[in-house]
């Protein structure tokens, strides 16, 4: 009986289990952090308040919950000791046969850690709703003072990264200005919120080819989104952004601008790249041994390529399952073979109905591009459930500019609250921290 | 023109909101400290991991974005000058001609407000997905070790509290152990939880007949609930409560034994009843000032009734009706009239498929009951958004047994943390505070 043990519930991860799951000799641990899995490439949908964190995210017990061959332990991984093949967490030790490493990336500040209070980044559920909260109460302050300049400094948004994740995010605060909350509010007009979108590089959305980013780039535009290239940020406080020697103000700034990987990668002292991904064999194994892989984001796999493969779901999901089948095939006696990529394409939306898409020399943008991304990622979401109600959701939000969460949830619970003298006070468990 | 401030997006100030919307001569302020009106009778449900909580929150300034004389701010009311008829809130001051007091009720307990951090109470948003954390996550954990022993610790539920918020949630607890999870962990077996509701009292539901609530009692047994009747707490810790000389260890302890109303009334010197509800004229209004109004769990109604009206959603919807259609008849030169409960009932459910329902001599239980009770919840739930989503999800919960919102969404969303000594440090955003 093979013991493996796969670190982390996203793509990579889930299907590897899958293919696992139920086959005879093979024992199979997954561990992470997080008790969900959770379908990334929506969650710009929960920080702007059109879906609930339910709808793309799912027990990772509940989806393995047929394979009784599979645990499912929820807790952090701090360490790997290749040579005595064990994977310390922290409630539990483990040995394994095999290691699949899929624990992702988070966003980075390029070491400015200290801006993340200002600017939060998009990669759990527990930041989605922390932007969402962001986002939603700048409204509510500019309803609250009545000075037409104030307002407008509360309704300055500023998104650092121009990638999809931040084209995304500026498309949906600028359709939410623009058709959402329109009829809400008394005293502030939504439609002048300012919405900055800031990229270091000459061009947004750099991964696509130049023709659709200019397309993007002017589609933003008419949602109100201001785009600023070439303009690297150089300090984030709690009021705004400098860019070299300009100052923007603003009252919201969020994230988008960069991520590295976990840091298991340099923990163990494999190959890895600058952002700390591993660098992995044709195989997806780790160099020296074989018996260890890494997938999805935390992997960098650039076998007969001039770049890495990107941080997108497709890969993960194919990696996860390769790595899933060389474990079967050589535990049968069989010969292991190389990862190939068949590629997916990208593809990013602005706004409501439209988006890119890029598949090779196929590229395409507008109405139908929207439709076929609505198609592809309600086909990926991994539980039935999710799906029928995300495609209702979508439906109902589609024809009527709804957006069904627009909850303000706060950070803290409680009511009564201990003061820094120890003494107990009365909170008020809704006010803002 | 005159100015009526309501102070609560509840069921009484939302529905007072709605009497005067788009009235001729009346100007609407609403003001409330959350951005959302709580459907709070399913909020139990949120706790419960069943409905995700934009399915019973809408944003109070969406409900009544169609009233154009309805201006809605998110603020926290902090006192009220009866003479000077001036409402200050944290960010604002206001002048009001009229004055709807329905800020409601918090939990209280009674004197020990320390218990909260071990057994959080059922009010807010935050506090029934702070619940909903805590109880899926001793799953986890039990699932994590091994020792059958320290496993059934982790594994014990105390409730605190008979009513009917405390009735639900022990029923729900004890179906997710006896049909949600039991194919989701392979280490231990949820139905070997130990589930103890604790009353004070000498039964549980004091506000039903004892015919009824002895019938409670039956089901709740069925759903491996123990109920410990005339056991008042008297301490409770981070590892479980004490009962007089008694100690019972859990993991879990939830709150659902005593509410108090919001300090309001007590701040503004008029009578307040022990609980510090706003003893109220027989047209809602405070004594010494008709324009001054209470209505809902803030109010104290005795008038040819034995006992106050209950804290109960029917009761705050028709006073707040009420109050707006005296406001209405006054403004019109008639003359105010005496408020009169229509009474509706009370209802509790136990589990998925099973309520009690009083309504006067009316007395019945079971799956009828339980459909009655799904059929007016529906109905009351304020948005028809929600009302359709639920529906759906109930019935798809129904014939499946699932809980849709399965998440444990944790408290901290930063990745980078400062350390005490105010240094950067990496934090794991995925650990459990």
């Amino acid at each position: 009986m093979k013991h493996v043990i796969i670190v982390g519930g996203g793509f990579a991860g889930l299907n590897a289990a899958k293919i696992l799951g139920n086959k005879t000799d093979i024992r199979v641990t997954l561990l992470d952090n997080h008790n969900h899995h959770l379908f990334q490439p929506l969650l710009y949908q929960v920080a702007m308040a059109a879906l609930s964190p339910a709808e793309i995210a799912v027990p990772i017990r509940r989806i393995l919950a047929g394979y009784r061959n599979i645990t499912v332990l929820q807790d952090e991984v701090i360490g790997v000791d290749l040579r005595q093949r064990t994977v310390t967490a922290r409630e539990c030790g483990l040995h394994y046969d095999y290691l699949l490493l899929a624990c992702g990336v988070k966003h980075a500040y390029f070491g400015h850690e200290e801006w993340e209070e200002h600017a939060p980044g998009l990669k759990t559920i527990e930041q989605a709703t922390e932007i969402r909260r962001r986002v939603l109460s700048v409204f509510e302050a500019a309803e609250r003072i009545s000075d037409c300049g104030n307002q407008l400094k509360h309704l300055t948004f500023v998104i650092v990264g121009g990638g999809p994740t931040g084209v995304e995010l500026a498309g949906a605060i600028g359709e939410i200005c623009r058709y959402t909350l329109t009829k809400d509010f008394r005293n502030i007009n939504p439609r002048q919120a300012r919405i900055i979108l800031i990229e270091a590089g000459p061009r947004i959305l750099p991964s696509f080819s130049a023709d659709l980013a200019d397309k993007a780039a002017h589609d933003l535009a008419a949602l109100g989104v201001q785009v600023r290239t070439s303009s690297p940020v150089t300090d984030i406080d709690s009021k705004g952004v400098q860019i070299g020697g300009e100052r923007l103000e603003a009252s919201t700034i969020l994230w988008a601008a960069g991520v590295e990987a976990s840091p298991i990668g340099r923990s163990m002292g494999v190959a890895t790249d600058r952002l700390g991904r591993i660098v992995v064999e044709a195989d997806l194994s780790i160099k020296n041994h074989p018996e260890v892989f890494a997938a999805g984001d935390l992997a960098n796999f650039s076998h007969g390529r001039a770049t890495p493969l990107p941080g997108l779901a497709p890969v993960a999901l194919q990696q996860g399952r390769f790595i899933a089948r060389n474990i079967l095939r050589e535990t049968a006696g069989k010969a292991r073979r190389d990862f190939r990529y068949l590629d997916k394409g990208q593809m990013a939306t602005i706004g409501r109905s439209n988006a890119i898409i890029e598949l090779g020399s196929l590229r395409f943008k507008g109405f139908f591009a929207w439709l076929a991304w609505v198609v592809i990622h309600i086909y990926y979401l991994i539980s039935f459930e999710n799906k029928f109600f995300v495609t209702l959701h979508w439906v109902w939000s589609f024809f009527n500019f709804r957006r069904g969460a627009r909850l303000i949830i706060n950070k803290e619970w409680r009511f009564y609250r201990k003061n820094a003298a120890g003494e107990n006070q009365e909170g008020g468990n809704s006010k803002q921290a």
